[in-house]
């Protein structure tokens, strides 16, 4: 009980800083960046941080913990798939939105594309996630994958999925530096310097705040073994005949650990269940 | 076996990427910024990179895998507490050094401080890795520390743990962005503004990268269960008498799971070995 208050309450805080983000982003472009059209202009690249941090940041975020929420415990192993895959979908779909907007209002004003270490990270992690997301949809959706290579890869999966996320992370902090610098300046039309701090560098900087405790509580729930979906749970079993060392005392035990790449022990569990775990 | 050289592939790849980043951030200062000096100057700033580098990133990660390397398997319980206790304490000797660097140098040139989000994020993580260590010292050196606190601290202690390690890795990339753009801009004294790519924004985005790849290889290691430290060959016994509810069949499964704050399985473990656990 004392662990499900804990669980609730990280998940609220975690909502709670995803919506603050959102908030504080579209208030930065909204309020202080005249805000947004499709003009290869500034104002169409306000779109980056604006997709970068709903889709990069709160969609993926959220999608990392999904077969963690307790509610949905209930509901088919196939659909939380579907759901899981479909979050990282959308937000593949918003940074290439994000990605062409910048890479529009670059050439638009001629400013270099890739020159940054910003560049560097974010397109690097947007490569990786388009990796990420076509290879879990072929390994663990298509039906006739080998439970094997299910088994080896959701180790790598789970891994370069947190990592992804937090180079998503990293890179929008950067970002938020390079913006602000950039935007903010002596000599720019702005009455305060981004070291005098004014009330747009507060809310730009507190956004940044927001972006790294919401990822904390992402990493904290993606990281609890004892929040993991229980497998005795599942209720879809398509699947079944692809079990062949189904071990039911390891697998009521909960004795798996959340190690990412333990392939030996692995198989000493309900393989069945491969697929589900794919985000712990 | 396999998985033995995966673990010596992946520690030689941890110590050349720290050696890497260590190497590109004294050329930089050295090469291109001027060189070190302690004269509230810009050479005086250029130890708060060098420093941060090789004490929140370097050394503070090595310590984070110290107790995974199996040739210190055979050394006493207390020795191995006492060197990750060390190295933590040299990287906040480090970082206190790089901070009064810093402030220095912003006082002499009436720069203010505490403005930008990199600084905000970094000074936080630096604050947090004093308490860490202060906790950590109270907690799993001081002998009479009841077990069951331990138990209950030593799992908020390896998240904390890995997430100030994160906080360091992205106030790194936003000081290096910072750094970058202040220093490489158009009117100031060079050839060419960080936009145009010049060798010096290659080799410190390098150093971006390089401490990124660093830190997947740091997290990777602490994350795999498989290379925890055996319990069974604790050699030190000094405390056996803490450990009331020693399970040696638990013990001997491996059956500990890398949750990083259950309670209530921690306490099935040999409760002896906690502080042991203390990175993992």
């Amino acid at each position: 009980m004392e662990k499900s208050r804990q669980f609730v309450a990280l998940l609220l805080a975690a909502l709670w800083l995803g919506t603050l983000s959102t908030a504080a982003v579209l208030i930065w472009v909204l309020h202080w960046r005249g805000g947004l059209a499709w003009d290869s202009g500034l104002l169409e690249f306000n779109w980056h941080p604006v997709l970068g941090t709903i889709g990069f940041i709160v969609i993926s975020g959220f999608a990392l913990i999904v077969y963690r929420l307790p509610w949905t415990w209930n509901f088919s192993k196939s659909l939380m798939k579907n759901i899981h895959a479909g979050l990282n979908t959308v937000t593949f779909i918003l940074m290439v939105i994000s990605l062409v907007a910048v890479f529009d209002f670059h050439n638009s004003k001629k400013i270099p594309n890739m020159y940054s270490l910003h560049s560097w990270i974010g397109l690097a992690a947007v490569i990786m996630h388009a990796l990420q997301v076509a290879l879990g949809l072929c390994i663990f959706l298509l039906p006739f994958t080998p439970v094997y290579i299910k088994a080896f890869y959701m180790s790598i999966h789970v891994f370069t999925g947190l990592f992804i996320f937090g180079m998503a992370i990293i890179a929008a902090e950067m970002g938020i530096t390079e913006k602000l610098i950039f935007t903010l300046r002596s000599g720019s039309n702005v009455t305060l310097s981004y070291s005098q701090s004014p009330p747009e560098a507060m809310l730009v900087n507190a956004l940044g705040i927001f972006i790294l405790v919401y990822g904390g509580c992402i990493f904290w729930i993606a990281t609890q073994s004892e929040w993991k979906r229980p497998p005795e749970q599942v209720k879809d079993n398509t699947s079944t005949e692809e079990a062949p060392t189904l071990n039911k005392t390891n697998v009521l035990e909960g004795s798996m650990d959340c190690d990412l790449e333990s392939t030996p022990r692995l198989r000493q569990i309900n393989l069945e269940d491969v697929g589900q775990r794919a985000t712990f």
